[in-house]
């Protein structure tokens, strides 16, 4: 139980609901929040930070568990505290001599757009205003920071609007005819004040608090309140963030930037968050609020600039930025206001940058000795280093331009892609061979269309989910591609699309962005990947360091090639199937399975032999040397068959044709369509995924997979002759009895005997299988006994184990399941620990139980995301294997794994 | 490692391959198997058993192991023994004076029909021919004994078929003009013997063997061979006898009934086996041999005609079987040879019976003091119940009339029934409604035609597997159903089957078995099931002694009085859908599915609250108190919508109709089907097994549960006010992830509440859910938190822990995997304890240890399956639940469990 507020309330020691900043440290993020813990840092290390305090984040805690009320003790702690800051600077909040003004902010553990952010100059009221005037000797500076906090206070706190108060700002010049804020004199400033106040009393139903400590008591509760609006709770939702953490609030000291032109405020990153060069990057704006340079009324001056107009200061803060980099080791982001020429630091954390930044910083940090390698690997997400891996949108250029997506789907396949719009493959190949680039846009894709989106640069698809036939194919082959885009409605007979009113033919330019799911019309300029000498020096040092072996899936040369370039160390998963769905292997697959005698079948699996093994020797040569699982036939046969419905709606037309037109020429199409759809309708299955498929076809048809086999053994040997070593490794996919696999692998074993039988070489082939069934986990221990490596198939895994089609459920309710938050992630692109993850752990300790060297590997889509990695770490397994494009993010996350995970030294998100 | 004979052969102790009948015992099952183990009791407790001795069952298992070898030793083991028996008898095998003649027989643990059987009169060659002549003095007794003799030692031993020699005698007998075997003289015979073994010659391409050693070394051998052939293979694939136990060889000195009048032999029961009745049952036949009264060449008498023409032999025989009866405690299968007036037990064992006979032999047995309870529990088997809870086929009418069934289906419900058949549910409805017998053909049912299947005698369908509709549906209302009869052809159009060239037409009667899938055309005789006094009193036993309640499946009103009838204790599954899918429901359920606003849903909603509470209101009062546990919605909604594909081949008609031969008129038929296909077709999903279904559809929609809720508890109300307890117990299926059961439970709580506040009633009411996924018994230490109960779905998690959707897998490969062994069951008939079960086990050890006292139950099709309820006691459930008709099983099946299983008792198989 964590301790409450109210509960300490009575014990003899009263809890510490406070902390003033010299109290606090950078370590105490959990208990004041980034900001409050970076500011008592900052005091800490001697940075001049105005005077101020934190109020916990376990207040918050109190406040939300005792229904919304702050506990009783809390504002005497905080007359305590104001005290100290009161004497600190010889002034007192709501004294009208020397009035102290403060800010109060929220800060949560994680900086939170969506809550509350500032209030400013709080403690202003007729007394205390007329005192200011008097310290400044500046009232329209005085009533400028009155009418600011009378907005600010009754915007976040009475619940009345900004916008309104500036269109009262906006009428009042109109009539005056006064264009900038700065135009206004002292009195006018003092009217608007007045104005306000009216305004506030009318709105509300109340006089505007007057008492600076019912003011801050108002404040405190609004900062807490505003943990749990509505734009927080997206936030956190969208971020992951834990719900319950809550929000500290910090109030300080204020200091002016607008005292004069001897004053200013700026904002500044020490070093280039785009790119990560190591130049100080910020804005600095002469005799003005922290908020206007935020609010962009006026236009700040490059922070450079400041060492031209207040070189005094600007030697300070660079020494400043020096300071905090070397303190914090790590690039930070900063904020800070000089008033009548004196500088005081108001924020500190860690800067965000883009992924190149990232990883440029992390690199040059160790070269300057900064940081450790390890401090450097846990520096970069994943999220960071895909950003490097794809083109993408120049998100500059779409925010200057005002360009807004037109619609927006499931993000199916990283990068961005331009093109022209096509609605069919033929013409996607035809143009994409000549050249040209095409988006090739479908209701969805089927395997007659892999050619057309090979040509294609991106894929739009308005059905379908994350593992849709063209999600799945995209990914594949590195196809950035936008799925289940709804809103579009595909026409593909008139060669077009409508998308919310407008209709897009053939041949528009669009752009799809496979990283958000975002589609636009017209063309957007997009940014190349480059992979620089950091990225490749960063990634020498993830192969240093992690344990985990990371391979690809490819199913042809193109893909391990770029998976070697992006430093795979093998294939964990070559899925044959593919090569069964080109466009010239298709029909000959269809003959094969519609076969009526034993003699066409075993023509049909001759033909394919041939092809099958030149796949194979392209492969193999390619990975000249590394090892190669490769996956025997997975998929039910009827997938290669023509599609049902279309079928049907053929055999109707045909039949009413024949019948009541009376085509009787026709009559022999239609028999032979009548005796394809019987076939089909023989074939189809109520749950394909839970159907005959897998080893089970190996049983069932051991044909097939005898052909497969040989075709890997027969280019095992040729490539082996050109002088390459080979390491296939074949794979029986979809276990759940040991007896399958055993009666499958000792017939392809006799097939891989004969035929190095037959050309008198030797290759170290393996056999093993897919862990895709929860009895296959079960049972491991036996099925351990005929194998030689398992590898997790953690989709198929997770299908099962859960109950979910992944097809319908990512269209159906995974997504609400996530939003009510009855799952905390999508199982399928996070790994479930706690439900798979436990077979997953019963899987290894059996298998190991009889099978103690045995090779485990996962090959699941799960191999390519961090936190399952990092549990494939946990789990000790040997490799993870994932899509080559997510190769790097592979080799990073297997390091953050072996380190530890991604380590605490990140100060803010 | 088991021993080996092979092994052993070089150590100092040889091994014991032989022992005599005086040294065996009948607990020596394994190893002399069941005739030589019964052969040496009866020989140990002095009853008069010719002698003899039996190699044991190791040595058939060392044969197989050495790849077809006896071993070296044997033969001269066999000569000690014979030595043993020649002694005994005064006669020597071979010896041309005095020759001991044996019967050489088969004998596995189990008895196996299709192994080779009996070799009688071995060790006649020239010489002991003479010598038997000269023994005898009959030489038409010697010559018919060695024709006998070549004919079936040729057939097992040389493969020279036995039907072979029947064609030549039967053509010699043509061409002497006799009628009878009888009429064949000695020379006649001797001729018959002399063309045998020219014929033997020729065939075999050797002599025939005269050595008597060398006859019976290859008897034995062929015995041992006889163990792996074909028949015999499927017989025990069939009965799921072990491969590897071997059969002995029994070696026997012959004696002979056919000596003259003073000689017979006879078969007997110690009771009637076709109905239980204390009275000697059996056959006698004078002057014969014993394959003459198996052979049916001669009408033997009944047993107690013996007393007349036999009063010594019949006393001495009637004291045997009592002191056998008393012996074995058991009812006996005897087989008995009377030489000259002297008489030999040549065979005991336990008597095969019908259910009745066992039910009332074990209820008689008690009564009589032979045995206890829990053995008469242990006595009868499930099968031997089964036959007693459903009308069955006239089997004694069918052999007499030589009837034989056109097609054979799988046995889908059991039960035989007879009716005129009907294509369609309304013409089945129409006629059943006059009281007509029908029976309902189609090549699969949908839920339309439940009002048609409900009036029914009986279901017939040419597709789908046991869980498909019509047998789902069938079982649950306890109609017979033979379902996936492929040979029929069904023409629904034309009102008429085809099968195997015959045409059946509406209104023709037929008959079918859902016991066996048998189907008849024409009337075949049924009978029907009789409850006798006997069967209750063994129920009540089963009661007494059981520790697992029995609950029962039902839906509705009927089922639930028919499962109180059969003694269930509660209803453990009612399926809230069925009642959705009924006639009058459809319409509603589909308005609620397809309205467009709320209010639209909230209407149809209103009308099926009225509707299922009337459901429940019957339910709760059969029920009178007794627990009934609801299961809320289940299916996807799409599958109360209509059929995807009649859809889709309307709407390419109507299209047709519409453009091309401009029929504008039904354009607006054309888009409403339109606008309900493109419905049906976004709701239709890949894997409907996998998807939005469950719990998810309550999450997704809550309305329908809600509705549901209120509909049991306002029922429950409703009919407290009538005077009767009722213990609503609200399941929610599907449940993978804590977060589902507490959000749906926490709003159900709510409903209940509210019911019972408005009303001012209390209902004891508790929630649980069904464990159906792999997830759920992973984490159900988490679930069992939020859950009064659990009730283990095992077809589902079946379905999901092997990764088979059932109605897929029973067509398309399961029993295939069956046949080749790599599946020791049907999954879904037994449950699968490796996988399944261990998944099971997790589960109840977790849920236990966050909640001790939550009720388990099962009401997955393993809840009426005698082994996996035996499971079920293992893992310490509360109760076990099932369709009515099996609930006297379960009760049996659950008392044997309590005991110990079916005990060791059961001498014979």
């Amino acid at each position: 139980m964590e301790k409450s507020a109210f509960a300490d309330q009575d014990s003899a020691v009263p809890q510490k609901f406070i902390y003033l900043f010299r109290e606090g440290a950078a370590e105490m993020r959990d208990l004041l929040g980034g900001k409050g813990a970076n500011l008592a840092e900052m005091t800490r290390i001697g940075l001049p930070v105005p005077p101020g305090f934190t109020i916990t984040t376990e207040v918050c805690r109190d406040y939300y568990r005792n229904g919304g009320k702050l506990p009783s003790a809390l504002m005497q702690q905080v007359k305590d505290a104001m005290a100290d800051v009161e004497k600190d600077l010889g002034k007192k909040l709501g004294d009208p001599k020397n009035p102290l003004l403060v800010s109060v902010r929220s800060g949560a553990k994680f900086s939170m757009p969506g809550m509350m952010d500032t209030i400013l100059n709080l403690g202003l009221n007729a007394e205390t205003l007329r005192g200011l005037i008097e310290a400044t000797g500046n009232p329209r500076f005085a009533w400028d920071a009155n009418r600011r906090f009378i907005m600010m206070f009754s915007d976040v706190v009475l619940d009345v609007p900004k916008h309104k108060f500036e269109k009262i700002l906006h009428e009042y010049k109109e009539k005056h005819r006064l264009k900038q804020d700065t135009d206004l004199s002292a009195e006018q400033w003092e009217e608007i004040s007045s104005l306000f106040l009216a305004f506030v009393r009318s709105e509300s139903g109340r006089d505007f608090p007057s008492d600076p400590w019912e003011q801050l008591e108002m404040a405190i509760e609004a900062v807490f309140r505003s943990w749990n609006n509505e734009r927080a709770i997206v936030y956190r939702r969208k971020e992951k963030i834990d719900e319950s953490l809550g929000t500290a609030v910090n109030i300080q000291a204020m200091v002016y930037g607008n005292m004069g032109e001897d004053s200013g405020t700026g904002v500044a990153f020490t070093r280039d968050p785009s790119n990560g060069e190591k130049i100080l990057y910020g804005e600095y704006l002469i005799n003005a609020q922290g908020e206007d340079v935020v609010a962009g009324i006026r236009t700040p001056l490059p922070i450079s600039d400041m060492e031209r107009t207040d070189p005094k200061a600007y030697e300070q803060f660079i020494q400043i930025c020096d300071l905090l980099e070397k303190h914090y080791k790590d690039m930070m982001d900063l904020e800070f206001t000089v008033e009548k020429g004196r500088l005081f630091m108001l924020q500190c954390r860690s800067g965000k940058r883009t992924g190149l930044a990232a990883v440029r910083l992390a690199v040059e940090m160790v070269e300057e000795g900064l940081i450790d390698k390890a401090t450097a690997i846990n520096r970069v997400t994943s999220e960071q280093l895909d950003q490097l891996l794809h083109p993408r949108i120049d998100e500059g250029h779409i925010i200057e331009n005002g360009v807004e997506p037109v619609a927006e789907g499931l993000a199916a396949s990283p990068g961005a892609a331009v093109g022209q719009v096509v609605f069919d493959a033929d013409r996607a190949h035809e143009l994409g061979s000549q050249g040209q680039k095409v988006i090739l846009v479908r209701e969805e894709t089927n395997p007659d269309d892999v050619h057309g989106m090979l040509a294609a640069q991106g894929i739009l698809t308005s059905r379908g989910g994350k593992t849709s036939h063209a999600a799945v194919v995209a990914r594949g082959f590195g196809i950035p591609c936008v799925a289940g885009c709804e809103a579009i409605k595909v026409d593909v007979q008139a060669k077009r699309f409508t998308v919310n009113g407008r209709v897009v033919s053939e041949g528009t330019w669009i752009t799809i962005d496979g990283t958000t799911g975002r589609v636009f019309l017209d063309r957007v300029p997009l940014i190349d990947p480059e992979i620089s000498g950091h990225f490749a020096r960063l990634m020498q040092w993830c192969d240093e360091t992690r344990r985990l072996g990371v391979r690809a899936n490819a199913d042809n040369p193109r893909d391990a090639a770029q998976a070697i370039e992006f430093g795979a160390e093998g294939i964990g998963l070559c899925r044959t199937e593919h090569m069964f769905f080109e466009r010239d292997r298709l029909p000959i697959v269809q003959s094969m399975i519609l076969a009526e005698t034993d003699h066409d079948r075993e023509l049909a699996l001759d033909k394919l032999l041939g092809l099958q093994q030149r796949d194979f020797e392209g492969i193999f040569e390619v990975m000249a040397g590394r090892p190669v699982t490769v996956r025997l036939l997975d998929p039910p046969l009827h997938e290669f068959l023509p599609n049902h419905e279309e079928l049907l709606s053929q055999v109707v037309e045909l039949r009413l044709a024949v019948n009541t037109l009376g085509a009787h020429a026709i009559q022999e199409v239609l028999a032979d369509k009548e005796k394809l759809l019987k076939l089909v309708e023989a074939m189809r299955e109520a749950n394909p995924m839970l159907g005959l498929r897998g080893v089970r076809l190996s049983v069932l048809f051991p044909g097939i997979v005898a052909m497969q086999t040989r075709a890997i053994l027969q280019a095992a040997v040729a490539v082996k002759k050109r002088g390459y070593e080979v390491h296939p490794e074949i794979m029986i996919p979809l276990v759940g009895h040991v007896n399958e696999l055993k009666t499958v692998r000792e017939s392809l074993e006799n097939v891989a005997r004969k035929v190095l039988d037959e050309t008198g070489e030797t290759v170290p082939y393996k056999f093993g299988t897919m862990i895709e069934l929860p009895r296959a986990c079960l049972v491991a221990d036996q099925i351990a006994q005929h194998a030689e490596f398992f590898s997790f198939g953690t989709n198929d895994l997770t299908q099962t184990t859960f109950g979910y089609s992944r097809d319908d459920a990512e269209g159906k309710f995974l997504q609400k399941y996530v939003e009510m938050k009855i799952l905390p992630n999508n199982p399928f692109e996070t790994l479930d620990t706690e439900g798979v993850g436990k077979l997953m752990q019963t899987c290894v300790t059996e298998a190991r139980k009889t099978n103690p060297v045995i090779k485990l590997g996962i090959c699941g889509e799960h191999g390519g995301d961090p936190s399952s990695i990092a549990f494939c770490e946990e789990l000790g397994l040997d490799y993870v294997s994932c899509s080559p494009f997510r190769v790097p993010i592979a080799r990073l996350a297997a390091a953050q794994a072996a380190i530890g995970g991604r380590s605490s030294a990140v100060v803010d998100k």
